[in-house]
């Protein structure tokens, strides 16, 4: 007799009670609350092959309720994943493919890394616009070679975070039909009943959104699941929620339906009572071969995939071209003459370059680059205008039909940033994504999950520092860039004009699997000479820009809106007879995994009157000028009023930052 | 004859486009399409004295789209506050009290700094929940000395962003009757009409959240304006969300309507279009007399507070102790005893403390003081019970008629952090929010906005760091600290047992009008030994906890939990013949603005070899080691696996700290 649903979903409760009791710690909650869910899914719904998690159409599925963990790795293990059940034994332990939360990168199967809550849900509907976006440019005579679902797990700490409300509003807008959500109704979060702090009408919410919403599903009730499952994947224009009532801890007699099965092993006792209460009288880790063999779905997705696959083949005999973008791009690969031509264009703008602001020099990269590559997508949250994010190739999304790459996202700093991690990790896209640098605060940690996945999502910032002006404080920041640069693993970048901000650009698209950011100005910048050496010395983050005749006594760091002053400063000096160089750091963080003899080589050891200038936070600088050296900034909040007044009233003058650069040398003579 | 209100509304409208036009900067569409809604809720309904702006028992009027800051100044100075012409005609310009953004503190009437979209909304249901609460505790026999309304505006934008999501639920499922928004539905933002990116059916939405909803008012009509908002104040049990029809730009004929007039000056010929448009024929900054009288609130002011004053007199003779309590309160004033109490509370902690984690030390301290401060209110993101945020004296604000203290805030860390700026700025209450420190990510700004207004609002931040072990990267603060130290005004804490926990929390407490960041262990940490001197150094925010017998050779600086690590490496090298000296430096940001001779008895300039120790990214500890120093940290992201195994991968050990000792010594020999 074939096993029942019920023990194929028990195979999963055990699986998670086991382990999370193995770890002394995890979240057997959620597991056993929506195995059934889980199961249905999978076995009945889910395209996907084990064998080869990389496949271009599978279907995503994404725990958006990340601490669930051991439902992800139960899943991927029994369906036949490369994920032996010596990982599930090692959960939570170092260097094991089992980490506390899923990590994308660390287990085959696992599309992207959850766990803070809310952002599973907005990538699912990054990876969601992807496979609409791609589908139409690249779908063809009714060869569909991109048509699959994402499916999402959410919980109720995901619909209390704000970050749901941004990615499901937008996901009903652009009318997602192939994003279908399953949330885990169970009435609990970890204080206790959620009667007392969430009381959302959620079906209500999300028609608000133009959500298909599918109500009052038993989660335990496979057949209601199946039906609820059928409706959603019929709609084809909205986005699907459907609703599960759970019991969170299903079949631990004494702990389910309270939050004490969320978040902690259920104990030895309540374990051997879950065993008595689900029928499941294996020993820990054991799955009866019958079972195994039901979840087994290797050789339903080779068949999946290998019918893909013919399909493929033929569009691809038509459509030869296409073929080889659809490839290049979801393999992540640049077009072949991309160093030749970004070479030649960045070597023009030297050449051609004028004073703009370079939330400009951005678009004009973007106007440089962009041609070149259609997996260019992105937007702005409402502020295209002032990001200056619309190039001549922009194409909106919403068009009927359009192969487009513009995205609206609206005033969504958290949601774009967080649906631009998925649409990277779906594949065939390079995101960016635009605000002001200070609301680069909304956004902050889908911009830290964006360097821990890692993703390439490029952050584009502008209306950098007090140079923006009349805004105010609320609209100036003076600790972002340093903030930023406190993230590891994320390139950050503060050009100074039209060439940085190009090189900035290329090199931020060519970080393949990996984010930056990009910091541009509201305000104009005055372009800056190079021969080519130096503006192949721009991709080290910091070079010199100009430096003294002789000797130099002193060495001015600067970056972005900060290089003309220095500039300005050095010629002052230099006129008074003080030999000094200016280093032009865009990128502080590269500078510094440079290699010591070039880093001594642009700031010479024996050298140590030096002075840096940023118009933010001063402590980051300290670091690059060392004891001697003295840090011009800014570290109080700014003010509103004209830009060119504030640096005026905040002392960024050339008159500061040349006598820092006297008192410096004054600090080495005595 | 009296002034039509449609002419009290254009007096805004010409003002705002006029300022607007003069700075050739700023927001005038805003101004003009809600101009004829202020009017009726300022003329007609606002409890308000202009002559007072910090009468207890106002009404509080935030503005959340504050970009349409000059509709506030327009209001603040028709209705009689200190806010001559003068500042109107300087908007925008420097030490104005007209910033491009309400500021407060820099205009009287201004109750909240708005301007990041979103937050406003929460701050308004902070200081809703404050009057519900005073309410409860204060109103006695019928003398209601603590009723008023919290009146807000907001826009697309703010509804857009999640933070309205969060603020908003936690307001409907808490019944905040007092709690009355004004929807500018005018169907425009930045990018243009707002059908391409929000499609939210937005009365559903919050119907959704418990409010109630009036729907399909005319912005433009007085009439419909003045019966919505007697049916909201009708209603006690739930918030109101009106929703007003506007015109984006009213009365700029060829502009209004469009996005043409959301943050841009007019124009001088559109502006003098308007003024034909409006029949408002007065030149600029001048308001006709018959208007400014009909506008003149401070008659009507003085009789509100004098009747308030009245109840509040009989309040008082009747209820002496409670007045005292409210009025300390209000003022914000501590117990008198608060010095003596909390001395004697941190000596008896020295004495008695234990090996705990500082999440419990924290609680320790809550359980210390918390009983000298009903003032005190709080709770957690969903995490009472891993943020240790409730005490011996928590009572659940929930609880029917209850004087609580105790808010269970779901899963909404950005929406808790503005809304506990919103308690501290009504006065009454020194809030405190928590969550886990990773996830201050999702606060930031509302954390930024803490400092920048600034709020007495304390950010309780527990599991730092790796230690935290099997959640994992995603859980792991490595950047949070030394994040949030760029925020220029954030007192932040890493505190390394409980008495500097209980210090941290102290300054915390009397740091009045200012916000303090405390970062907790979910580990244990060792208790260390203090003598009182030191036990009083803690506040200067570094101390040698543990010298050398002779001069030291070596100085090792911690912080929180790798103190006691540091400790053990300076037992190590000594037992070897190195003298090293244990800086303890919980609050580096205070140590550096110690003065130098206090900086210098710490660490001795001719102390050269200096290592410090954190469990973070090393960067920002550069400027304390100095040129000879080493720093031993977490410039990577953490991994899942117990925090013991992690601090020994990631070489946070004893042997890795007494080497980077030996290096820092040898550099300096060589």
């Amino acid at each position: 007799m074939n096993p029942s649903r019920r023990e194929l979903a028990n195979a999963i409760r055990a699986l998670s009670m086991d382990a999370v009791q193995q770890a002394n710690s995890g979240h057997p909650g959620m597991p056993m609350g929506m195995a059934d869910i889980a199961e249905v899914l999978w076995n009945d719904h889910l395209k996907h092959n084990p064998e080869n998690p990389g496949w271009w159409d599978r279907d995503r599925f994404v725990l958006s309720n990340g601490h669930g963990s051991m439902l992800l790795y139960s899943l991927l293990h029994l369906s036949g994943y490369d994920l032996p059940i010596e990982e599930l034994r090692n959960f939570r332990q170092l260097h094991s493919r089992t980490p506390g939360h899923p990590e994308y990168g660390e287990t085959p199967g696992v599309e992207t890394t959850t766990g803070p809550l809310g952002q599973g849900i907005a990538n699912a509907v990054g990876m969601a616009l992807a496979e609409t976006v791609l589908a139409r440019r690249f779908n063809r005579d009714g060869m569909d070679v991109v048509d699959h679902h994402t499916w999402v797990f959410l919980g109720d700490g995901c619909l209390m975070e704000g970050v749901s409300h941004e990615a499901c509003s937008l996901a009903g807008t652009l009318g997602l039909g192939k994003l279908i959500a399953f949330w885990d109704d169970n009435g609990i979060s970890i204080d206790g009943e959620v009667e007392g702090w969430f009381t959302d009408d959620t079906p209500a919410r999300f028609e608000a959104y133009g959500w298909q919403v599918i109500r009052d599903v038993d989660g335990h009730d496979p057949v209601e699941i199946r039906q609820a499952i059928d409706t959603a994947q019929a709609e084809s224009g909205r986005p699907t929620l459907i609703c599960c009532r759970t019991v969170i801890g299903f079949g631990a007699p004494n702990k389910q339906g309270t939050e004490a099965t969320h978040g902690a092993p259920l104990g030895e006792d309540e374990i051997a009572a879950a065993r008595q209460e689900l029928g499941w009288n294996h020993p820990p880790f054991e799955i009866p071969q019958d079972i195994a063999a039901a979840w087994d779905a290797r050789e339903r997705g080779r068949q999946a995939e290998r019918a893909w696959r013919e399909r493929y083949d033929t569009w691809r005999k038509a459509h030869p071209e296409l073929a080889a973008e659809f490839s290049r791009r979801m393999q992540g690969d640049l077009p072949d003459d991309w160093a030749e031509q970004t070479r030649a264009r960045i070597a023009e703008l030297q050449e051609t370059g004028g004073d703009v602001a370079t939330r400009k020099s951005s678009q004009i990269a973007l106007d440089a680059f962009g041609p070149l590559l259609p997996e260019l997508i992105g937007g702005s949250a409402d502020l295209a205008g002032s990001n200056n994010t619309i190039w001549s190739g922009s194409v909106d999304i919403r068009e009927a039909n359009a192969d487009g790459n513009y995205i609206y996202f609206g005033v969504r700093e958290f949601g774009m940033a967080a649906i631009c991690n998925g649409l990277a990790l779906h594949g065939g896209f390079i995101p960016y994504n635009a605000t002001f640098l200070v609301f680069s605060d909304y956004a902050r940690n889908a911009v830290r999950m964006s360097a821990l996945i890692p993703t390439h999502n490029i952050h584009v910032y502008t209306h950098d520092s007090i140079g923006l002006g009349e805004d105010g404080p609320t609209h100036q920041p003076v600790e972002h860039a340093a903030s930023l640069r406190m993230i590891p693993g994320l390139d950050v970048w503060r050009p100074c004009d039209t060439v940085e901000s190009a090189v900035a650009w290329k090199t931020a698209i060519e970080k393949s699997g990996h984010p930056s950011a990009l910091i541009f100005t509201r305000q104009a910048l005055p372009h800056q000479p190079r021969d080519p050496a130096q503006v192949d010395a721009i991709e080290r983050g910091g070079y010199v820009l100009r430096d003294a005749d002789e000797a130099p006594e002193a060495v001015l760091i600067a970056s972005g809106s900060e290089v003309g002053l220095a500039i300005q400063a050095a010629e002052s000096l230099s006129a008074n007879g003080i030999p000094v160089r200016v280093v032009s750091m865009p990128n502080p963080g590269r500078f510094l995994a440079q290699d010591e003899g070039y880093r001594d080589s642009v700031l010479p050891p024996t050298v140590r009157a030096r002075v840096a200038v940023e118009a933010g936070v001063t402590h980051y600088w300290y670091p690059l000028v060392g004891d001697g050296g003295k840090v011009i900034g800014v570290d109080r909040f700014g003010a509103s009023a004209p830009g060119k007044v504030l640096f005026e009233n905040y002392g960024l003058t050339v008159e500061n930052v040349s006598q820092a650069v006297r008192d410096s040398l004054q600090a080495r003579g005595a």
